[in-house]
């Protein structure tokens, strides 16, 4: 390698991307990071954005911003599209880049098991965009069902269901439940949002699968005290604009609901597949990277894929889980990695250090599995808030997200909750608008 | 007019609407608020997102929270299309409302003079969307100088032309050049943002033209100091992607430039045209529908029109301004109006009362005509700074603006700057994308 002009460049500047590229921050050569977006998502905390607690630039950092006094790092605003391993560039949408060492870690989108078609009727939640769309679809159902005469009607509108008990599934149910219970509290005339209908489908037996089983009965104990309803061992077959129809064994039924949240399921970018083209990478079951234990591509040690992306089997056994410690603790490796050879020393395969993890189910509440206890409730709660805030802080300026929960946790607002996008009117969520009649006889 | 059941159909949430329906907080009749959006929008700030300074959820108060406490109001998300004068109705996109006394406050959109064509190059600043729109111009447009090759076209990208020298475009150049000098400083490799040109067009001779002669030459004098280059007595005569053509005197000449923001008019909502064609109204010359000294319709005392779209000329002479100042004391005046008539009694006529006015030219400087003291710099500044706190605060919960305020004013940083919405792949800002060579060459 020759040392001051080797080039990393780096695709995706999620938490596995920006740990490599500061990791980098005092090596001998320069790193370009690519990336769609001009910013680093605090994704953990996407959720909290679909619910109105919190504004997108709450948990965004320009990336030119962290990477700013880093003189070595450059941005550049693209979208990759090919590998190309005879020349050593990356083909981006109108232009390429030059590469000697290429780190890959593009990270995961929705995916509906081979039915795109439900994408338009329950969208997921990977990107800003997806936030303000499912926020625009929450707080406009109870808009809706506020102006709809006909009791059945305002019941659909009332039923919000999502798809998959992971923690993103977790996370909004329980913040749903709070949207309905305390938020909107008072907030209309016509209707009850404390009676809304909140359902969490899940395929597996329990919720939060990954987790030991005592914690998914103390999750489930929570959840159905806040009056989410749980459907476990139930598979959705259908989801059209106005219902999920769902099969429990035997069973088939129809749930009528106007808001569906897929949380279910994600597949790795496309470039996994492209990775696979160009360099021959192997694909495991889920479309996931293999790679070997320095996180490189077999036969390609200049090519490291990283991050959610990547299935990294850890001394033999299971692929780690796609997770933000994974990710910043490989993206910090590969900058240790690439340091390392460009001074041509030998360098340790990488070791996942496992904390633990933990979900938070809502205000007070959550499960936590750091290392080898296992809690539940409100320490585990503190213990989420804690460990999230030192992430954040991590990335940049966000005391005001401190604030900003304080304020939401003892108010019980969400001043968040905007609205936006495409104009809704007529009125409609899911397939027909409200009768029109006169809206307001007294 | 029979009371209690008396109902108050009230069009439009903002400074004037939103305040009419709140004083009648304690009179015998049933309020309806009528609204396209579910919040509030504190529009003397919005300028202050579209340069990444502040997120939407900051100046938007949820109307539902606003009016939750106040039993007699109901507010309705819906888009009102007409007026039905013989029924007493509104008529919504998707339904209808009767009326007993209708206010109308719908406001102002941009206005192209003839020219709507100009729309899709050179966005306006009226809603949330526009805002998010032209911070995504601002900022993409630096990212695609970063990575352009050519200086002339680089140029063009570091152009930035705000037409329109009132009390918005003075804001927004303002802030432009606090973006280019300080907040992206070192955040880039390739450009330096130091260098961008911003431009000021105005039709008439001096900036700020509403203010007195003195205070407009101070005006302008803070701006040069700032780089802003201003073009007074400068008529726009095309605006295409890529240039902007004007006039001045004999002279015709180009401007290239990826980025246009039109500040130079505004027109009212349709909803003006369509209380002439319902009521009669009379319109004045720019659209505005003129009103009575109890800001009702000649001939129909149960129809108010307040605000921005209210023609109201104070003692026979011009127009009132459309100003906060002037929409929440018209919508209190119609509060009491309506609370007097419900009780028989006579009102007097509206008077406004003229607190003066400012403008905010970036940083410790602003303009300012209280009363009769007419003040610039960091006095003004200091002065506007606490009137609009004073006005958010009325308006909800917002310490955490002026903390979110103290944090960009002491880091220079803005938080806020995503580029969001609509994939801008492969590069384009204006007609053509970037040359698509190797972009990182060393």
């Amino acid at each position: 390698m020759s040392r001051n002009n080797h080039h990393v460049v780096i695709v995706g500047g999620g938490f596995a991307g920006l740990s490599a590229a500061r990791a980098l921050k005092r090596a001998p050569c320069r790193v370009t990071l690519i990336d769609r977006r001009n910013f680093h998502l605090f994704q953990p905390l996407l959720y909290q954005v679909a619910t109105g607690s919190l504004s997108p630039a709450n948990i965004a950092s320009p990336l030119r911003k962290v990477l700013k006094s880093q003189a070595n790092a450059d941005v550049l605003l693209g979208e990759v599209q090919a590998f190309d391993p005879v020349a050593g560039r990356v083909i981006l949408s109108d232009g390429t880049v030059s590469y000697d060492t290429l780190v890959v870690a593009a990270g995961m989108r929705n995916h509906y098991f081979g039915h795109d078609e439900w994408e338009a009727v329950s969208p997921g939640l990977k990107t800003v965009e997806d936030a303000t769309e499912i926020r625009r679809r929450i707080f406009l159902a109870f808009e809706a069902a506020e102006r709809e005469p006909d009791p059945q009607r305002v019941e659909a509108l009332l039923t919000f269901v999502v798809v998959g008990a992971g923690p993103t599934g977790v996370e909004l149910v329980g913040a749903l439940s709070e949207i309905a219970h305390d938020t909107l509290k008072g907030n209309f005339r016509h209707i009850d949002p404390d009676k809304a209908r909140i359902l969490l489908l899940e395929g597996s037996p329990r919720v939060l699968s990954m987790f030991p089983e005592d914690l998914s009965h103390k999750a489930a104990a929570q959840l159905e005290r806040r009056g989410i309803e749980l459907m476990t061992s139930t598979f959705v077959t259908h989801i059209a604009p106005g219902s999920v129809t769902v099969r429990q064994g035997e069973r088939v039924s129809s749930i009528p609901t106007r808001t569906v949240i897929w949380a279910a399921g994600v597949a790795p970018s496309p470039l996994a597949a492209e990775l696979r083209r160009a360099f021959g990478a192997e694909l495991d079951s889920r479309g996931r990277v293999k790679v070997q234990p320095d996180c490189s591509l077999a036969g390609h040690p200049e090519v490291l894929v990283i991050g959610d992306m990547a299935s990294f089997s850890h001394r033999g056994g299971d692929p780690l889980p796609g997770m933000a410690p994974v990710a910043s603790q490989q993206g910090r490796y590969v900058g240790r990695l690439v340091r390392r050879r460009l001074g041509a020393r030998p360098c340790p395969p990488f070791r996942y250090f496992d904390a633990g993890s933990m979900a938070v189910i809502g205000r007070g509440s959550a499960v936590a599995h750091v290392f080898s206890l296992r809690f539940g409730g409100r320490l585990a709660w503190l213990t989420w808030l804690l460990i999230h805030l030192m992430y954040i802080v991590e990335y940049g300026n966000r005391v005001l997200i401190f604030l900003q929960w304080a304020f939401n946790y003892f108010t019980f607002n969400r001043a968040a909750r905007l609205i936006t996008g495409k104009a809704p009117f007529p009125l409609t969520v899911g397939d027909d608008p409200p009768r029109g009649s006169d809206l307001r006889s007294s």
